[in-house]
């Protein structure tokens, strides 16, 4: 795919080497063909703006340019090149943050229910009745249970409700309670490597799942999820969620349908009282390190989804680290057996490890037909898989921040998306499991492309791009992206009558 | 460049793809041809063994292999991914490391003379007659002289040999002396990011440039220098180098031609001594922020040398940290005048600070028509620049731990490297400063390589084509290449057949 231009630009290029004298304005003007054949070639470099869109972009560009410069020359200060911890609570600082917060960005189609509300929508769930606590050292268990729960745990189970009644200063009480919700709330975040990391993660997965895995809780949490994405201006989600492990208190187990009939029901309240909301679809999802029969399960019942609720029906994905557990080729036969009938979303290159067997999940991905590829991040040291999913226009679903805490990238200026968006490849931005980290629902993740990962000459058509693509590359049929392109185009003129009139008013001088 | 790969991979997808039965048999032989494929495509994957390298390879790759599953079993013990200083000094028990430090490197293209000695060798140095030193604060200072220095210093200054006589341990006195000479000596190594990094990277420059620039010093350091790489296997170097600010006592600086004189006869001696090393070239270097003319000075000096001293003459270079000087651009005019005249080995790319000026010193490189590019780090995120120098064979001088050293990359795994390699690029390895970090010669950039970067199916083919490389892509005459090659295909057979005996030995079995 890189031959074209290749042969365009040589053939400039020859033509400046071969001039016997040399001519500085023929140089320049060359020099400046390259820049923008490079320009043109990058994500969203095509787009033409109109007049009112230009005005926002030279806003954006100015306080861009400014913040950047900043950094270059101060980068003890606010730093995109060391981990998202450092500068994470120094982001809403920014006045390009502030722009893409406004911003309409589509969908976002790489996010697990597991993990999608923040640490404060995850206090307001701990004001539920029944909601017990123990510590066993410095974890924090929690269990919602209608007598002291049975659990073991080495010091003794209270209530909640009881301890914050108790307690002399209950925001001092929930601030301590928030600390359990986020990866290093303690502050102490290290860098010592991947194993670490998933560690702390799952720590918080553990903790949160606790909490939603009851099922009015997890009414609440959704539709706080819900509504945290709508605020950050995403307009459709495509969300990964396993069917099973929610219950109630008559030691009822609820799976299959029941969790799905669920989010559906929620997100039908949700729409009522945010009629600009699109909507929801699903990707079922199953541990990859799950025995067969219950992967089998999982995938009859995708297949079950598509038929009952055709509308909410998106595809299936394995989860679970790669590096540490069974790859795509480990469960080809059910996976192969499907693959006509299932509409594949697979996380694939979540992975360091190059010419691994973690990293090749990359290639039955592509093999076994996936729509999407999670992650992609392995992808840039595999260039005939790119040309690949280039010519079948795969999309890329990138979740910068996530690669980040989890140790495949300190300095983000590393990240393969670099590349991915010079060489204008199919890719949609998501956030992956934002509220383990703290993150913005998608805001930070387009903030940190947009700024860290992204050329100095990207503009407002890299974002815009992104978002269309977000929709593009989403599992609604055509009408339906039809329908949200509509929804898109109507909410993205707003923003720019909305930058333009904050930038009238002196919203972004105070910075 | 990927177009043509693209469209055979394609057709065996779509193959696979429309199959309305799976196969199981089918879908691996596609997937083994795939794999086949990227292999063949990657740099070495084309080059054939002999049985006896087959031989070689099986050892080198099993013991490849058992290290690196140990190390993703066991990340703490010994992990490519984090900083070089952390596992350089375990990096001689591997046999992986044994079996490279043994083999024929071909040429070091990219060494800087300023910094080619290391620590060790510099500590020797401090032995000669008429060194004075004299500790400001944590800082020390050195000078020789014929009296007590008269350069100002918070401390007075003393004679090393009265200081060292009067010791009580000599050992440990050097072993003081030793971490002065060695970036982040006193083992504190921080990882605060690149500012912080080059300012460790001067200190140890001031201080070493403080013995080598006496010429009777100088001319020792010199000669250890080039048998440190001499034993480290590397046959051949082109050694960026100044030619100012060296010394005598009597006041006299020299500059011009005498620098490169001295070289020249010490190269002689050197290889009166060691016949079978190959010799060197210069490539006259002028920091990048010097006023034009002395950057004229060093252009019409590197015009001398071409027409002097034909054999030793290879080309011009700038130098000095990209992201803090002049671009190639404000150097335009200049450069521009000689580019027919001289040959450009241009630094370019060495910054992670993408759309910048610095940044774009890749443009300005090709356009000026430079031979190589030093480093090229940057050019994974200019794919259509990789296009063009793919297609006019521009090698990319690449230095793996310069890199992770000077904080552009922290995990090597996410060096750009691995994705040249893959592409098949025309790469050279070379190391840069390996004195101020206190790696081998070039043994160790090659490790890291092998073993943190590229692929974990890479194997001997991608070693041998590396030193392939050094020789094709150096500044020599066909007919020095054809020398050259003569005596690296017989050192190569040689140390093929030395493994052999020392596997059949028991050697690699202590590990
Ligand atoms: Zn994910
Ligand atoms: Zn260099």
């Amino acid at each position: 795919m890189w031959g074209v231009i290749c042969i365009l630009c040589s053939f400039c290029l020859t033509a400046i080497l071969t001039e016997a004298k040399f001519v500085d304005t023929d140089y320049k003007k060359q020099r400046e063909e390259l820049l923008q054949k490079e320009f043109e070639r990058s994500l969203g470099g095509n787009l033409v703006l109109s007049e009112d869109e230009k005005t926002v972009n030279d806003i954006l560009m100015y306080w861009k340019n400014k913040e950047l410069d900043e950094c270059f020359r101060n980068p003890d200060r606010f730093n995109l090149s060391k981990s998202y911890f450092t500068y994470r609570d120094y982001i809403n600082m920014s006045n390009v943050y502030k722009i893409i917060r406004r911003m309409p960005k589509g969908g976002a189609l790489h996010i697990h229910s597991s993990l999608m509300l923040d640490a404060d929508g995850l206090v307001k769930l701990t004001y539920e009745d029944h909601l017990y606590c123990c510590y066993e050292g410095d974890d924090l268990k929690l269990q919602f249970s209608e007598a002291i729960p049975e659990r073991p745990c080495t010091d003794k189970w209270s209530l909640v409700s009881d301890l914050r009644n108790a307690s002399d200063d209950v925001i001092a009480f929930d601030n301590e309670l928030r600390k359990h919700f986020i990866m290093y709330g303690k502050g102490d975040y290290n860098t010592s490597g991947a194993n670490d990391s998933w560690k702390e993660f799952n720590r918080v997965y553990r903790i949160t799942k606790s909490l939603n895995s009851y099922i009015p809780a997890r009414k609440k949490y959704f539709y706080a999820g819900l509504k945290n994405f709508y605020e950050d201006n995403v307009m459709y989600m495509e969300i990964r969620s396993t069917a099973f492990g929610i219950f109630e208190f008559n030691s009822t187990y609820h799976s299959g349908m029941y969790l799905l009939n669920l989010y559906q029901e929620i997100t039908e309240n949700f729409k009522k009282d945010h009629p600009d909301f699109f909507g929801i679809k699903f990707i079922l999802t199953s541990h990859r390190d799950l025995d067969t029969v219950l992967v089998r399960q999982n995938l009859n019942l995708t297949r079950q989804i598509k038929k009952e609720m055709p509308e909410m029906y998106a595809g299936f994905d394995l989860v679970g680290r790669e590096d540490s557990g069974k790859t795509l080729l480990d469960r080809l036969p059910e996976l192969a057996e499907m693959k006509n009938e299932i509409n594949y979303y697979f996380h694939a290159g979540e992975t360091a490890r190059y010419g691994t067997s973690s990293d090749e999940n990359l290639i039955d991905a592509i093999l076994l037909g996936t729509r999407r590829i999670g992650h992609g991040y392995a992808l840039l040291k595999h260039p005939n898989l790119l040309s690949i999913i280039q010519q079948k226009d795969i999309a890329i679903e990138v979740n910068v921040i996530s690669n980040n805490v989890l140790s495949l990238v300190n300095d983000v200026r590393n990240h393969p998306l670099a590349t991915y968006l010079a060489l204008g490849l199919p890719v949609v931005l998501s956030s992956d499991d934002p509220g383990v980290w703290g993150a913005d629902p998608l805001s930070h993740d387009f903030y940190v492309t947009f700024v860290g990962v992204a050329s100095k000459r990207s503009d407002l058509r890299l974002l815009k791009q992104l978002a269309i693509n977000s929709i593009k590359y989403s599992a609604l049929d055509d009408k339906g992206k039809t329908n949200l392109f509509r929804i898109f185009n109507s909410r993205w003129s707003d923003f720019i009558q909305e930058i333009i009139q904050l930038n009238a008013r002196g919203e972004f001088n105070s910075a």
